[in-house]
């Protein structure tokens, strides 16, 4: 086995001899062969290991284990204790995507740190085969199907070419102790199901299955090339960012090919699945306003784009404002408000800076999502408006809409946060102090 | 079923009520279930039946069972019989893809022949899901994953929606008589073990296995038009065929993303295997003259472009050309002898056309492959010159060398055939009859 890691590790370019390896280590068997491995090809390599916070005992005698593991060979050990549950909460993920994440985003910081050439993980090649049946069971796009590259980055894969019964003979012959994997379970299970049930039967058409299957991989993978450099091309034409929101400019998609696919991918950062894009793209050629969800983001098609706006400041309260207070915050908006007496005042003509009669204002402010019902005297002009109307007439898309801010003093609307002042609290001859009110989006 | 059905018609635009409709009928449960859907919903259809003459007395059966059908409903009945062995062997294809093309091509024929709009087949939801897993078990690209398209051309498939188990309970309600299929039997077995083995395990995993996969499916199918849109661009920059060899041009591949997906689909009408096609880009930056074989071409890389010629004509023998013929064939080669006085002979400078001096001649003629050891007399020269030293002085790729053709009188060379005249044979002031020899590739 040894001899066909190495074959690998050269026909694939992996790593150079001299080169400096961080494993990747659970203390399961996969990857306890891979330590040993490295051992015996004599390379510089380090351990490294992730406590995901979702097992209590179970994985901190897993932590210990591999701790052991590194003593044994006497390699440096890295770990770490991740909050994997409110990392998953915070950005609206699964517990496995955030898991992936924090790990992959760790080993890389740690990588940079101590001055490591690769990290290498323990994948062999069942999992190719297992990892495309379980993403074709599940439902997926040509990137479920792409099997595990043998390099990705500063990622390797040395083990791809070993079977799972080649690792049990390793491990025998080389009498290597490793603790049972108790990861994730409904994974686990399904994973099982796959490996025990349905791969032998697959096996019984093609014996070579593993090796097929790895083909299959590649060329997947090629193709999924193609595809993402023509969408990267048309995400260039197509997305511009703005600061209050992502705008995907519908012209440049017109005649694209298999546009589902596309505009799937160029959402996919917004987190909007497949189905919602296929809702989406039948709205297209529909009137403007319709309105899309995903678990963080809201889009609406507003003519000739999508405008695509972060959930969170939809669904923001009200915060107050005391006399007195320099500074405030809502959501990832931040105000400043300074006082400054009339005289010395220079009229600021940014939308996002507000400059209102301090002495007609009635404390505390407050800071709040509009409502059905709000009304104001649009600056300039005497009669009321309501804010609906208001909104409409300047054709705010529906999900922009959402997040407008009022600034009110009791009752009486003060300022549509970065649109429009209510005329009864401009700066006039009279005014004495001026309240001038900034935002900044962090 | 009838209402699932015609939804799928009418949300997939598959045809429209007026359309007249051709049913490609085996005779099985699936095809049987069609004609009655469409003959329920009232279309104007008839029944395509093909005989691919694999199975003697119960392809017999089947056939006259489908007649039987076809008067039942009272509508028109097309069907042909084809020697499917003989067309595999001739075009060097499996049995199977033999099948496909024939039948594909008939059915075509038919459709415009007779006036209709649609040529119609039974696929069902279960054999998108069966398809793909077939596929990828045996190995594959992102083409074997697409499934099975709604509509393809003036193919489609109303019943693509449709379960095996809703297809049990319609022949059941609707009291249908069908056929068992027989056909392929190493298909079967392999499609049987994984209908009843492999899927069932798989929707343990996910109920809605069919869903699924039909999505998978459809998002696999954008992809691969992009990958195909990319690849027609490179095709058309590279592809450049004459009369003797398709050349592929390697300069516009240099920078191809996913370069063994795009020369396996550029070689792929020439039926080079994805693995041919990998051992080819290993050797394409080593030195000119390597060769590569598919069941069908020989491909030779030559400096900065890939030749790709038949490999019929390297396998030629010979034939005679007895005095007075004034015709005769090699291969694809249809070679015309005509004997004119020389003073009235106007010379040809066309490389295809040989004039000889008739007398000189003994007949018979023979038309030959050349061989190692032969020898000419280049014209204009006096001297000796081996065959082999002639080609390899003018670059002549090493399959296209295989492929020179000698015409020769008794023991001596006449013509290397399409590229020079040897000098004892040709025109001079003492010739009185002309033999002009020349050549089309039919």
């Amino acid at each position: 086995m040894l001899q066909k890691v190495l074959t690998y590790i050269k026909t694939h370019q992996l790593c150079q001899p001299g080169d400096k390896i961080l494993a990747a280590v659970s203390g399961g068997i996969d990857s306890t062969v891979l330590c040993e491995l490295l051992h015996q090809l004599k390379y510089d390599f380090a351990l490294l290991h992730c406590n995901f916070g979702l097992r209590a005992e179970d994985a901190e005698a897993d932590q210990l284990f591999v701790k052991k593991l590194a003593k044994k060979y006497e390699v440096p050990f890295f770990t770490e204790n991740f909050n994997t549950r409110a990392y998953a909460e915070l950005e609206k993920i699964s517990i496995q995507m955030a898991a992936r994440a924090l790990r992959y985003n760790w080993f890389e910081e740690v990588r940079q740190r101590e001055g490591y050439d690769y990290i290498a993980t323990a994948h062999h090649s069942n999992d190719i085969t297992e990892t495309i049946l379980l993403h074709l069971t599940r439902g997926t796009g040509i990137a479920g199907l792409h099997g595990i590259p043998a390099k990705n980055g500063n990622i390797i894969r040395p083990m791809l070419s070993v079977t799972k019964d080649e690792i049990y003979d390793f491990v025998t012959s080389n009498k290597l102790i490793w603790r049972e994997d108790v990861s994730n379970e409904t994974t686990k299970y399904q994973r099982n199901k796959i490996r025990h049930e349905v791969i032998p039967v697959l096996k019984e058409i093609n014996p070579s299955l593993e090796e097929t299957m790895q083909q299959t991989a590649e060329r997947v993978s090629h193709a999924e090339n193609i595809v993402n450099a023509y969408i990267e091309q048309l995400r260039n034409q197509s997305i511009k960012e703005t600061e209050e929101a992502v705008y995907l400019l519908l012209e440049p998609l017109r005649n694209a090919t298999g546009l589902p696919v596309v505009l799937h991918e160029l959402l996919r950062p917004f987190n909007f699945s497949y189905s919602v894009v296929l809702e989406l793209i039948a709205a297209l050629e529909g009137i403007s306003g319709k309105q899309f969800e995903s678990p963080t983001h809201t889009l609406v098609k507003d003519r000739e784009q999508l405008v695509i706006t972060p959930r969170n400041l939809s669904s923001f309260g009200s915060i107050l404002i005391n006399e007195g207070e320099t500074t405030a915050q809502a959501g990832n908006l931040y105000f400043t408000l300074t006082y400054t007496d009339a005289d010395k005042y220079k009229l600021s003509t940014k939308p996002h800076v507000a400059a209102l009669d301090a002495d007609e204002l009635k404390f505390p402010l407050k800071l709040r999502s509009w409502q059905e019902g709000d009304w104001f005297v649009p600056l300039g002009m005497n009669g009321k408006k309501k804010i609906s109307d208001f909104l409409v007439d300047r054709k705010v898309p529906a999900n922009l809409k959402n997040q407008t801010l009022l600034l009110v003093s009791e009752q009486s609307v003060v300022w549509v946060v970065n649109q429009r002042l209510d005329n009864r609290f401009k700066v006039t001859d009279k005014t004495q102090r001026v309240l001038e009110i900034s935002i900044e989006r962090r």
